[in-house]
């Protein structure tokens, strides 16, 4: 039988979830990166619990948007129906991923959205990176992983979430998204690199305004939409 | 005369001290992990003072829960009968480990208990991580060690130390257990990581609350007791 | 054809790229760095957008002072008419490098000034490092980065800025530079050090004072100008 | 014609030096370690400026007490004579080393002495690590090294140098030393761990009394004088 997941994707997903462990963003086996075939709507994603040092490509586990497992035979991540809301409520998503970064994890706890302070946030996400409601008791007693992806829809009711492709979950720590899992995980990166930046920038000056609109709109659009003049063509 | 202590348990209480040094939490000879042997209640220890990259399974001194050596030519470490309090005390216990990790090593110092303000703690500690009261001039001249073993015991009288596995012990530092030695150690890992969170989430919310309990229950049961659906079966 | 860029000079321009990284002063395609050949005016800078282990010495794009490519297939920097405009004003130069260093990011987040709080700063800073005006929205709507460079050249106007070769743009990040390629990276590492220190320090006493004329000058001179007597002959 | 410095003791002396750069305690060229030959009271000290990569144990350079070159072809650290005016001031010393460490660097800079805010602390250092009095113009002007090892002699009046082996140089950065280059180096390791510790353990509680009489001579002692029981015999 082929496989029905694309091998090459599985290797982003795989090399997604590598780059969280690499850039020093996960401890242990936390932390878990996806990525979405569009051609099917399957997805695969870190198998719960298994140590960084161990993981292979084939150890990947594939679901379709219901969770139903397709492919692999270890259980997927405990955070998989977090990541298959935002594919289902969030079109255009190729990734998402999930750590517990320790800047941004503490913005989280704190139950402070971050945001955007200088042009290193705005290049890459357009405006404050919000944080969720707290989650009722009954969101929490059932269905926890699938009302945390809730939450975080909730939150981007009405906004472009390409646009701010990262949130804080009150109390737990980010999630983030992008175009393909390596986006996604880069998104992760650039996210506590900012989150950090803005707990010194706290610590200088607590009452640092947010970027003026044009500040942030040329950096944003410098690198993104149809004006973008960064990068090779 | 065939080895009165396990040769795979010896191997793990010397990658669990390996570990320490691998994750940053200790300075030149600091810190030290070790293991039980539950079926004949034999404890492997590291060496005092032998620095880590000399480090040899055979260098673990092997002492009876009184303290008498039983096997190796090195003296054990200093903080031994700490760790034998802690295994007389706690049953159930198969590694403890002992560092001077940065973070948590600021809230013992600072007398400050490490409430729980987020999942990441909640999945590892089912609560505050309790800093011991300070110890008596009499309980300090003499039988230091085995004093702040006893200290620890006190602090959770009447709870279940695998709930909490780990202390801050006042102006000192943190303690860690579980039921191996790597359990031990990555509580220690893991209680690095929330201290670091918990320094910058009152950096920037000094009156954040601890989690309320729905969530903090959550967390800690889907990884720990019977209800888990966290990692693989 | 000959090079028009020396090829030893475009190597230097190469491992001053690399040094940012590896001094791990940037994350996934952030920075950049350039040299002037002073005998030509021409100018080889980084590419733009392209990631830091893929980079090989033949990337670096070739321009001259006006910015026309001379040499290579691919687009500069999007921060070379910055690294331009400060070649054209401020004679003397041999390379200028960007980061967004963490610490000395937040110092340019906050708007605040990086005054020489000890003699680590004194050493090769001669006095404050400046943080520019606000750019107005018309200087960011268009030529945003030649304007950059105006404004860093306008904080630096009726001093010499070789004394103090380095400057916190407000809301972005620094900016470096120095008589080589080299020199211009060096100052962004230590730029990102006495940031750091500096933010401990303030934490410690928010008013500590600039440190006082003669300790400044000491270091400062021992180590530039013409009675410098640090390093070797 | 043999060497005059013993060949073991430079070699240390390399390793010393390198050790400062392994512990992440210095940037490019600064820091520097020393050590002296008991029996002609020679010194070996890193030349100045040699970025540590390029260093080999015969680049050293050795002079007596009053500074003259007796072996070398470099120029000294310029810091040679505070090294000179510890050893002639405080005797019993092997080694001495100096560097910009940024906790350590920071309370210099804020010109706050390091109280013993715990063991671990306390198990290096028999109580506060103090700052020495800002230096006079004229101090500065001539003889600026001399009168910086003079101003820390000054400090340390009435005390045994070797029961507080470090001190912090108002607006500079920390000196340590030891009965031998390692024993110098390790406790400027050590000293900029328990000065983040500070930093940490101040920002949770900023009037965080330093540790009491009893614990403080526990520590300290049991490591150190007749009595110690830490290490190998």
């Amino acid at each position: 039988m082929p496989a029905l997941f694309p091998a090459e994707l599985r290797q982003a997903v795989y090399l997604a979830n590598l780059r969280l462990v690499e850039a020093g963003l996960v401890v242990g086996t936390w932390g878990n990166a996806s990525g979405i075939d569009a051609a099917t709507g399957l997805v695969a994603i870190k198998p719960s619990g298994v140590p960084y040092p161990d993981l292979r490509p084939e150890h990947l586990v594939v679901v379709d948007l219901a969770g139903t497992v397709v492919e692999g035979d270890l259980r997927p991540s405990s955070d998989l129906p977090t990541h298959l809301e935002l594919y289902r409520r969030f079109p255009g998503l190729g990734g998402v991923a999930h750590t517990h970064s320790t800047a941004a994890t503490a913005f989280a706890q704190a139950g402070r959205p971050l945001p955007c302070l200088g042009t290193t946030h705005a290049d890459h996400f357009y405006g404050t990176v919000p944080v969720t409601r707290d989650m009722l008791p009954e969101e929490i007693a059932a269905d926890y992983e699938l009302n945390t992806g809730r939450v975080i829809a909730e939150t981007f009711r009405g906004q472009e979430p390409l646009h701010v492709p990262a949130v804080l979950v009150a109390h737990h720590g980010p999630f983030t998204w992008g175009t393909s899992p390596q986006g996604a995980t880069e998104n992760s990166v650039v996210l506590e690199a900012v989150a950090q930046m803005a707990l010194h920038t706290y610590a200088l000056a607590p009452a640092t305004a947010p970027l003026a609109g044009p500040l942030l709109d040329k950096h944003f659009l410098r690198k993104h939409g149809p004006g973008a003049y960064y990068g090779q063509r």
